[in-house]
C-alpha cells in the first residue's frame, strides 16, 4: 500500500463563497478538490475559470457532484433526466472534473425495478462516455431503494457500462453499519470514488445526522479507517477526499476548517499505513501557572494550597513548586496574566515520537528558545491555544525535572516527600462549542488519548457538556468541557480544573480551610438527598456533611470524596478529591450542585 | 368549565438559581409553582424556607418533582425504594407541596410484572398517605415498561389506593401519539396533576426530543388544549402547571422564560375557554420606515422604487408613499435611524379585538400620543422589537389611511392608481435564534396566522432557517428568518426583507435600472442550472437571464420571476416580484444563491 494518498476535499465541506474556499484549500495543503454544484451556482465565475483558478492553485478537480434522481425514474420522464445530466456533464467537461457523482434516489416516487435501475444507469454511462466522463454511483443512507453499498454495487454490475462505477462513502456506508467487509470483492478498478466523513454516533434520523453532525475523521467514533484501507487494498488508487458538513462546520472560519481537515487526512493516512510511531502520554508532569514577576500573590495561593518552591530553573524565570507527587510550574514572564493556568506538562515515553507525530500531523509547534543544557520538553498549541509540553518519564535524559538544577526533587513519590497530594488527578480545559471536536482530536490523534461519551449537565444559565479522555494505561485524565450558554454570558476558556488526589480529603479540606482557602459552600439539602439517594452510613454522612465535602458512591462500592474551591478570577478553580476503592469516575451526580455553588450571586 | 385555571410552572422550566426562578415566576403572575428537585438540593435555603419564601411571594407549592423507578423493582431492593420516599416525602411536607411527581420506571432492570408493579405502588401509596401526601404516577414516554397514558392509568387503578393518582402530561401523552381521547372515562378526581408542554414534530429519539425541544404551548405543534380540554371535562380542578424545558429555555434570562410561559397559559386558557373572540390579520396595510428629520436619502430612494408621497399625517412628522397597493408611511422622527423598516401595520377585521386579545395575552401595548381626531391604530410590540400596528379595513372608521388628511389615497387598489405594484407580498422579519419560538407564538397567538414548516438553508457563513405564517384567508404573508451563525458575525434583525408584487417583474427591474437602484447580481451560472434542471423554454430563459432575474416553477405550472437589491444599512433588502399561474411559493430553490450575492466581498 503506497505511503501518500491522494487528499480532496469538498467545497461543500468548507463556509464561504467558492473562491474563499478554493484559497483555503489550497492553502492547507490539499492534492484536489471535489466542486460543490450548489457552490458553483452560486458563483460568479464560469466553470472554465473555476477549472483555470484550480490549475493556478494547484489543485486538481476530483469531481463533480451530485446529480440526484437519475434512476428508477419512470420512463417517459427519464427523457428530462438525460436533458439535465447532458448540461451536468458539460460544466464537468468545463470544470475538467473527470468523475460525476450521482447519488442514488431519494424521491418517494422512485421505482424499485433492478432492470429499470439497469438500463437507465446503462445509458447514463453512455451519455457521460460521450462526454469523457465517469459516474460515480452512491447509495445514500437514506436513498429510497438503494441505500447500502451492496446494493449500489449490483446496480452498478447491472448498468454493465464502464462509465458507471462505484462510489464509496465511509459515512453512508457506516451510518448503515456497513464496515470495510462489505466491499469484499470488488474490484478496485470498480471504485470511481471514495469519501470519508467521521461522525459521533446519534440515535436521530439519518438524513438529519448526516446534514448536521459530520464530522472529520479522528473526531467522531466511525471506523473511516477500516473502509478507507478496504478501499485501497481492494485496489482503488483515486482520491480519498473528505466530505463533511455539521453545523460547526458551517459556522467557522474556511481557513480553519481546512487545516483542520488536512490534519484529519494525515491522521487517517496515520491509521492505514500505520508509519508513524503511536505513543500516549500517560501521566501530567506539571501544571503550568503564569505570574505576573515580583508579583507574590500566586506564590502566596500556592502555599495555602501545601505547595513549596523546591526548584528554580537554570536560565529562565521560572520555578517548580511541589506538595507531594503534585508539581506546579510557576513562569514569571513579563506580561503575564494573573496567575491562570496555561499550560500542561506531559510524560511520554517517547518524547521524539510525540515530537514527530505533532510534525506529520501538522500541529504546530511551539517556538522557544532552549538552552544548552536544557531537556528538549517538545511545546504543541492545543486548538484551545493551551501549550502541552512532552517531558521524558522521571530519571530519563529529556525528563523536566532536569531544567531545575539544584533543590529537592527526590523522586516525585509523596511518601518520598513526607506525605502531600498524590498529584494530578485529572485537569478540565474548557473550549467553546465549535472547537469541541478539534480539541478531541488533538488529544485523541498526537496524545493517544481516548474519549469517553459526552455527558450533559444543567447549569443555572445553560448546559454543560463535558467528555473525559485517557490513555489506555496510565493516570491521565483530561475533561474536556464545552460550556452551551447564552451570548450575551461569559465563558471561560483554557485550563479551568485543576483536581488534586489526596489520601484523605477530611484531612485536606481542614487544612485548607486552616490556611485561609476559601472553599466552595455546600448545601445542606445536599446531604439530605444524599440519605435519600444512597442510604449513606449515618457515621460517614456526619462526617461529610461537618466538613462539607461531596460525596458519591458506585455500584462497585467504589467512593469519592472532593471538594472545590469556588472559581478564581479568569474562571479557573481546584479540587481536591479522595477515591476509595477502585472509585474511577468524576462525580457526575455532584456537579449540578457544584455548577450552583460556584456561581456568586 | 371555569374560566380561569390555576396557572403553575415548574421551576426546572426556568434558567438560574432557586431563588431567581422563584422571584421571575411570581413577577409573571403565577399562582403556584412546582419545586424541582435538583433545584432544591443545590440551594442553600432549606425547604421549610423555600415554603416561607413561596408564601411571601404569593405562590402555592403545587408539587415536588420527581422521583424515580420507584415500582417495578425487585422485592428485595424495595426496602431501599422506600427510604428514599420517606425522606422525599419528609422534604415535600417541609415544602408544603400536597403532590409528588413519581415517573414510570426506565431502568433497564425494570420488572414488568402488573401485580408487582400494584403491590408496589400500593405500599407506596400507603407510606404517602401517612405524610399526607398524594402521588401522582407518569407514564413518561420512554418508560420500561409503562409509557403511554393508559397504561399508568391502570397502573394507578390496580394499586388501589387513594393516595395513588394519575398524572397527565401533555408531552409524553402527545409524543406517544396519545390524545385526549385517551383520557375518556378517566374520573377527574383520580387525577393528580397536569403538566403541559408543546414541541415541534420531530423525527428523534423521544428522550432527546423531551430535553432539547420542548416548547410553550402556542410555540409547538401538539394539540395541548385538546389534552388539557379532555382533563378539565373529566372534573380535575387542579393546577395546569408548565413544564418545558429546552436548549433555548436554559439559556434565556428566567424573567423573559416566565413572561412568555405566563402568556403561553393565557393563551392555552383562551384556546380552552374561547372566551376571546379570535381574529387574523389578514393583509398588510403599511410598512413603516424611520428617517432622520430633514434627511432626504430615504425619501429618494423610495422614489427611485417608484413610490410617491399621496399625504401628510395629520398631527405627526408622517408622510404617506405610495406605489400602486403598497404603502409606505415615513416616520421623521427625532433620532431615528437611518431609512430602517420599523414597523408594520396590518389589517384586520377587528381592530378592538385584537386590541383586547393583546390585553389578555399580555403583550406589550405601544403607548403613543393620540390625537382627538385619530384613528385607534393600537401598537404592540413583537418579540422581536418591532411594531405592530392594526388598521381597521379600508373605508371602515378606523382605517389608518384617515388619519393622513389630505392627499390622493382613492381605494388602495393599483388599477384606480393608474398601475404600479400591486401590494407588499410579504415581510421578512429576521430574529435571533432563541426567540424563534416566542416570535412564532406572538404572529399565530395573537395575529391569527399560521406558521408553516421550518426551513433550512445554507448560507456562506452559516445556516439560514425560516418559516412563513399565513392567515387563513388573506393576502398577509410573514417570513421569519433566523441566522444561525457563528458569534463573531454581525448578524441583521427586525424587518430584513420587503417584498412587492408587481404585474411585469421584466418591466419592473428595467425601470428600477434606469432609475438607478442597484439590484443584486445573479450569476451566469444560474441560468445553466435553471437550463438543466427545469427545461425552462428557450425564449424565457433568455429573458430572464438578459434581465437577470430569478426563476422558479412549482409542479402545477405556477411561475415566480423575482429580483432583489443588494441589503442596505442594517441589513434589510428589497425583492420584486411577480407570480403567475397560481404560484405560491417564495423561490426556496433561490435562496441559497440569493445569500451568497448578497454577500459583498
Amino acid at each position: 500500500m503506497s505511503a501518500a494518498f491522494h487528499k480532496g476535499i469538498a467545497t461543500v465541506s468548507l463556509s464561504g463563497v467558492l473562491s474563499d474556499k478554493l484559497t483555503a484549500i489550497a492553502d492547507a495543503g490539499f492534492d484536489g478538490v471535489e466542486i460543490f454544484d450548489n457552490d458553483l451556482i452560486a458563483a460568479p465565475m464560469h466553470p472554465a475559470e473555476v477549472a483555470t483558478r484550480c490549475a493556478d492553485l494547484g489543485l486538481s478537480v476530483d469531481l463533480f457532484q451530485p446529480v440526484r434522481d437519475v434512476e428508477g425514474v419512470r420512463p417517459e420522464e427519464f427523457g428530462r433526466v438525460l436533458h439535465r445530466l447532458r448540461r451536468k456533464f458539460e460544466t464537468a467537461q468545463q470544470l475538467g472534473a473527470p468523475v460525476v457523482l450521482a447519488c442514488s434516489n431519494v424521491s418517494p416516487t422512485a421505482i424499485d425495478d433492478p432492470g429499470l435501475r439497469a438500463e437507465q444507469l446503462h445509458r447514463i454511462g453512455e451519455l457521460a462516455a460521450a462526454y469523457g466522463i465517469v459516474v460515480a454511483y452512491e447509495a445514500l443512507a437514506w436513498g429510497r431503494h438503494v441505500n447500502r453499498v451492496r446494493q449500489s454495487w449490483r446496480a452498478v454490475q447491472d448498468a454493465g457500462h464502464p462509465a458507471i462505477t462505484l462510489a464509496v462513502d465511509t459515512f453512508h456506508m457506516l451510518a448503515r453499519r456497513d464496515d470495510g467487509a462489505a466491499l469484499d470483492g470488488i474490484p478496485g478498478d470498480r471504485i470511481g470514488f471514495l469519501q470519508v466523513a467521521d461522525a459521533p454516533m446519534l440515535d436521530m434520523n439519518v438524513l438529519e445526522w448526516s446534514r448536521h453532525f459530520r464530522c472529520f475523521p479522528g473526531q467522531g467514533t466511525l471506523d473511516v479507517a477500516g473502509v478507507v484501507s478496504a478501499t485501497l487494498e481492494a485496489g482503488y488508487a483515486g482520491p480519498v477526499s473528505l466530505e463533511v458538513f455539521s453545523d460547526v462546520v458551517r459556522e467557522a472560519p474556511p481557513a480553519v476548517t481546512a487545516r483542520d481537515a488536512m490534519r484529519s487526512l494525515l491522521f487517517l493516512q496515520d491509521q492505514v499505513t500505520r508509519e508513524l510511531p503511536t505513543v500516549a502520554a500517560h501521566d501530567v508532569a506539571f501544571v503550568e501557572l503564569a505570574a505576573p514577576p515580583g508579583d507574590s500573590q500566586v506564590g502566596n495561593t500556592l502555599a495555602a494550597l501545601g505547595f513549596r518552591q523546591v526548584g528554580v530553573h537554570r536560565t529562565k524565570p521560572v520555578t517548580w513548586w511541589r506538595n507531594g507527587g503534585a508539581s506546579i510550574v510557576l513562569n514569571e514572564q513579563e506580561g503575564a496574566s494573573h496567575g491562570r493556568p496555561q499550560a500542561l506538562g506531559l510524560v511520554a515515553p517517547s518524547v521524539c515520537a510525540i515530537q514527530d507525530r505533532a510534525r506529520a500531523l501538522d500541529w504546530p509547534e511551539l517556538r522557544r528558545t532552549r538552552g544548552a543544557d536544557e531537556t528538549a520538553l517538545p511545546g504543541i498549541t492545543a486548538p484551545s491555544g493551551i501549550h502541552v509540553f512532552i517531558s521524558a518519564p522521571p530519571g530519563e535524559p529529556d525528563d523536566w525535572h532536569l531544567d531545575f538544577g539544584s533543590g529537592d526533587f527526590g523522586s516525585g513519590d509523596a511518601d518520598a516527600d513526607g506525605g502531600g497530594w498524590l498529584g494530578v488527578d485529572h485537569v478540565g480545559v474548557t473550549v467553546t462549542p465549535d472547537r469541541l471536536d478539534e480539541e478531541t482530536a488533538f488529544r485523541r490523534v498526537l496524545l493517544g488519548l481516548e474519549p469517553g461519551s459526552l455527558q450533559e449537565f444543567i447549569q443555572p444559565h445553560g448546559r454543560l457538556q463535558s467528555r473525559a479522555l485517557r490513555p489506555e494505561r496510565g493516570g491521565l485524565r483530561v475533561v474536556l468541557n464545552v460550556s452551551q450558554v447564552g451570548a450575551a454570558t461569559d465563558r471561560p476558556s483554557g485550563i479551568t480544573q485543576l483536581a488534586f488526589a489526596c489520601r484523605d480529603a477530611v484531612a485536606e479540606v481542614d487544612r485548607l480551610r486552616a490556611a485561609g482557602v476559601e472553599l466552595m459552600p455546600v448545601p445542606d439539602n445536599y446531604y439530605d438527598d444524599l440519605d435519600a439517594r444512597l442510604e449513606v452510613d449515618p457515621g460517614l454522612l456526619r462526617t461529610v456533611r461537618e466538613h462539607r465535602l461531596l460525596y458519591d458512591r458506585d455500584d462497585a462500592g467504589g467512593e469519592l470524596l472532593h471538594a472545590y474551591t469556588m472559581p478564581r478570577e479568569g474562571g479557573h478553580f481546584i479540587e481536591i478529591l479522595e477515591r476509595r476503592g477502585g472509585y474511577d469516575g468524576y462525580g457526575a451526580a455532584n456537579t449540578h450542585v457544584r455548577l450552583a455553588a460556584q456561581l456568586r450571586e
